[in-house]
């Protein structure tokens, strides 16, 4: 991949809040992607709870690792355990001085909102010496200074200061330092059916191919997906290039296996050639119990192809709502192809649908026999031509095994509607 | 909060996807919560990419900062961007060896589901010389080896594999190398219809008299938890103190206000309440598609309480299925107050369940009216002693309405189970 005039940095993130699992770390994602936006990169994070002495061991150790910028959040608040301007100005061999000029700026807004001035606020103009202040809307921890001709930019970790400050002073400021014409182009293809190792070794020779190109593996719960990361000197040559990386991944891994890129997931790409045949969907759930129904209406405008649903959770549902037969589910369990069948027909009939999908099977934990272990399903579509039916063996804990039915049956009818 | 004799490591994920913001860091999050759970801690935290020089940097500066145990996950899968392994035994000194034993098991499982054998699958057996090999019930990379009498762990960035080798290897092991006396216990309390802010306030008292505890606010999108988290020299008195403080907490909040504590979701809530009083629950649900249903059968065991659902998307489903009058439609609107109750009414009778609920409403981000905004939402309840009726206004992007409707439904259920 093009890595030419791409700056790349390190992101130090600062908060006990972290280290002991209170929140997940929002804001690292935030900036890596803000940063990936503008052309710059990261060569990695660091993360250190409120203890001076780590921090400032983080600082020193992050000093000589030869990134061309720093980002550091968080521990630049009021409070007793805000430790970063402390640490910064130990690592650094730097007195702290008042900044007299936001000193005012403070007292000024405080008094403005007929505020109680506090010596807690003010600690928000203590800077190490030469740091410049970053400046927000509102009061707002935040400075920048430079180590060896490399900017640090200290941000508060309140999200939205820190989002703040990102936008407005630091982005631009890594613009004007390290301009560059390089535009950055990500592609997501949805890979169904297909065993991450396998797209791995199909694609191998391809990723040799094309080192201006990264190609990453993406697994995801129910599908796989590949990256295509692409680096060019512009919008039409970054476009260009994606495309013909991709239609040789959709080669390589068989037509039919790439369902939809980056935000087409399968509900869309179901959705979406179920309106172009102007069909109408049903669906009769049993151990998913309205979570594909669920899927299918998480598509905004799903109304113009899906009408109902039927949940039928008990032999007594599916008898009274799909019509599925009670010697049927005597003779064969509910469990089974030709109750699967019997309620995609049934659902199918019942409601004058074009296309009806059922699922029958045993999420767990209870309920499984030496001959249906637990996370056997059947899966059935029903069309004028007549219906499918595919019998599964799910791993995993009943919502894995819900979930893994559920796409299961979105994939069948994918492939039904190809 | 006691620290003592409490065992600290480090954890380092690997990924371009971290450093390039594709998916935020959620293992380290988890990773983080359930060490704290087992009463360990982080020094910190290390984030690099997918560069195997990089890797083995970080395994050195690692190897030299004391601490007592350290976990790796991310690069250990079958794809050429998967370089942790031979970052691993560069940064060791150590050649690579293919486990045998462990390749077997793999062959035998590919064979067992008629799968091809492909040598990238092979790589999950290739470890470090002295490594062991750390085995989940489905195929998965991980392993864990001793430097210096500190435990590295090693595994997959594969979500669940990850979760699975934690609890099952990581977690055991750390308790068996470093016994504490100490007891740390940590409890969530749910509680609904109460905000953060407001939490906050009516606990800050309790806060400052109870140093020896950690109470902390964890907003969630539906509801907030509270969460309390003590240190003692005894399960016993770490449960009294807990409990203790869980007393205070719920008589501040107001009581009626907390729905469960820690994996007590509503759900779990209201089925219990159902099962306790042998009731029936059908569920009518219009803009929530399924999500209503599937959440309540998230639940093992749910079919206890649970024997069907309708998933009334369009008009005709509603009169079909529910026997909603078509003049009730036309003369209020799908979106209303009286097709809530009637959907309610209708969903209930025709299932001779104990009690019914129904959502309508507008997910949009299409189809809303001046009168009747996006995030317009009507939930319904009835049982025998008739139905109650509620009207939302919910704030946010499709999937947060349809997920606040879900909440507020199973939320009404749980106070008229009360």
């Amino acid at each position: 991949m093009k890595e030419l005039e791409q700056a790349a940095g390190r992101l130090i993130t600062i908060g006990d809040e972290l280290l002991l699992g209170d929140i997940p770390d929002g804001n690292a994602h935030h900036i890596a992607l803000e940063l990936r936006s503008g052309g710059f990169r990261l060569n990695g994070m660091v993360t250190v709870g409120d203890d001076e002495e780590a921090i400032a061991k983080a600082f020193q150790d992050v000093s000589s690792s030869g990134d061309r910028f720093v980002i550091v959040t968080g521990g630049l608040g009021p409070t007793a355990d805000d430790r970063t301007t402390d640490a910064a100005a130990k690592a650094f061999g730097l007195p702290l001085v008042q900044n007299a000029e936001y000193e005012q700026w403070l007292r000024d807004w405080v008094d403005g909102r007929g505020c109680a001035w506090s010596e807690r606020t003010a600690r928000m103009a203590r800077l190490p010496e030469g740091a410049a202040k970053l400046t927000g809307e509102e009061p707002m921890a935040g400075f920048m200074m430079e180590r060896q001709g490399v900017p640090w930019y200290f941000l508060p970790g309140v999200p939205h200061e820190m989002r703040e400050l990102l936008a407005s002073h630091v982005i631009p400021d890594l613009k004007r330092r390290f301009p560059s014409s390089v535009v950055y182009l990500k592609r997501i293809l949805r890979v169904q059916g297909v065993a991450e190792s396998l797209i791995g070794s199909r694609l191998e020779e391809l990723e040799r191919k094309v080192p201006d190109v990264r190609i990453s593996y993406l697994p995801q719960p129910n599908e796989n997906w590949v990256g295509i990361f692409v680096a060019a000197n512009s919008r039409e040559e970054a476009e260009n290039r994606a495309a013909e990386i991709e239609k040789e991944v959709v080669a390589l891994l068989g037509y039919g296996c790439v369902s939809g890129r980056d935000d087409e997931n399968l509900e869309t790409t179901v959705g979406g050639r179920l309106r172009r045949k102007g069909w109408k969907l049903v669906v009769a759930e049993s151990c998913t119990g309205g979570l594909l129904a669920r899927r299918i209406t998480s598509v905004a405008g799903a109304s113009d192809y899906f009408d109902r649903g039927f949940i039928t959770y008990s032999n007594g549902a599916k008898m009274d709502l799909l019509g599925v037969e009670g010697e049927v589910l005597l003779a064969h369990g509910a469990v089974s192809f030709p109750v699967a069948e019997a309620m995609a027909r049934g659902a199918r009939t019942r409601s004058r649908a074009d296309a009806a999908l059922a699922i029958t099977g045993i999420a767990g934990p209870s309920g499984g026999t030496p001959e249906k272990p637990v996370g056997t399903v059947f899966i059935a579509c029903a069309t004028s031509e007549g219906v499918t039916v595919e019998k599964h063996l799910f791993a995993g804990p009943r919502e894995r095994i819900q979930e893994s039915s559920a796409h299961a049956a979105l994939a069948l009818l994918w492939r039904t509607l190809h």
